[in-house]
């Protein structure tokens, strides 16, 4: 069986200016990739474009014809700079509508005159569009196919997931662990290509860590190395985890595990 | 005059398992964006992609194409997970070989008998590079064509583009400015939008705020939006951004530069 094809995986499109301007930290590709862990969904590659519409579509287009589902963030407002409504609509060559069910949300939310015709841009879905429910500030995320179109704003992102989580294949999720050792990862790095290389189904992270500053015996003694052993079959990884652990041994030094 | 041809663009392209996976939050697309602002260097895009050559080769080509230049982050150490020394040499298709400078250099910093064999991969550089210098732990970045690559340890990815610097062209660098008002995006949007239609060569973003939690009237106490000018014309940015000020009185707010 090609385990590849039978993967469930994922991509995030974050869309906007301010993440490429360098004004904002993204922090939904990290949320997004920790949200799909349980799933056994890999996120697979991530892409940031500009508030573009050509450059939206595109890699939108690229991303949902490759993988098993796509997150965008990003876009969804009121005002002229949220166009991801539109692109995702001429990505799938979808008319957008005012969705009567968002419209009847909205107009609820606002005072009366309040709901102006730009607030009601935030109802616009693509046709075949459903809905995506935000329990922050009510106006909906929506799904289109395999692509799931998300607020941009840390907390609205995250509380649509929730809405997101029962829509979602479930496939056999990743067990990891962590070892940390008090070596630099250049001591190590041949005993663990060994241990890779009997584990070919396994995915052994090296990842190493040090404290800046003071002196270069203070530098020296802060350096360090974190491993992570990520798979499928739990055996497997508790097994090549072992091995490390002696391995580690073997140097003189103390593994622990994190 | 094509804008757009004469525009100096970059892409940063991420190399590793650690961000996809949600173990490591990304902070280098945000520095980088920052570094090269001064420059009138726009980042255009960004793409995180796993430790697997084939992805980093198909990133690689597609955006040093598409851009004056790409940063990847990562992947250049002396473990068997650090593959990109060997998929940006696949990319540019050639041979990838220990550089006699990296290698004297590394030889230097190790104990005698400690410049092991892996430790020795970190000279590896595709024939035609050259070397990025990294005055926190040695071992090198390089650059080939228009291909910076760097290190993913942010306080050394940063040291490095130091040594970028000077290799960089320059163009004009973009003049911003940010107003933020107590009023929600929503309020404001169609006069922000005709402002937006009056200087068709800035970029105005809205990005809106609020403080979580409390009761609701807590909370639309604390709603407020950040509008962004941006372009590369300091007069129309000034008045686009007293434009601005002059709409935010009219709806009885005060506008706040920061």
């Amino acid at each position: 069986m090609d385990q590849a094809k039978h993967r469930l995986t994922a991509a995030v499109l974050v869309i906007g200016d301010e993440i490429l301007s360098g004004r904002t930290q993204d922090v939904n590709i990290a949320a997004i990739a920790r949200f799909l862990a349980p799933f056994g969904i890999d996120l697979y590659e991530a892409r940031c474009v500009p508030d573009i519409e050509g450059e939206i579509v595109a890699a939108v287009n690229a991303l949902r014809a490759r993988y098993t589902y796509v997150f965008t963030t990003g876009g969804i407002g009121p005002t002229h700079d949220d166009i991801t409504a539109d692109s995702i609509g001429a990505a799938f060559g979808m008319p957008v509508e005012h969705h009567p069910e968002v419209m009847a949300l909205l107009a609820a939310r606002y005072a009366p005159g309040d709901f102006n015709e730009r607030r009601q841009r935030m109802a616009r879905v693509p046709k075949g569009g459903t809905l995506i429910r935000n329990p922050v500030s009510t106006a909906p995320g929506f799904q289109i196919e395999n692509v799931f179109v998300l607020a941009g704003v840390p907390k609205i992102m995250q509380a649509m997931l929730e809405d997101v989580a029962p829509r979602l294949a479930r496939g056999t999720p990743v067990k990891s662990l962590s070892i940390t050792v008090r070596l630099p990862e250049g001591r190590i790095a041949q005993a663990l290509a060994e241990i890779q290389l009997r584990h070919p189904a396994l995915s052994i992270g090296s990842y190493p860590f040090f404290t800046m500053g003071g002196s270069m015996a203070e530098m020296r003694a802060s350096v360090g190395t974190t491993l992570v052993v990520r798979g499928r079959d739990e055996a497997d990884v508790e097994a090549a985890g072992i091995e490390i652990e002696a391995m580690i041994r073997s140097f003189g030094a103390v593994p622990e595990r994190s």
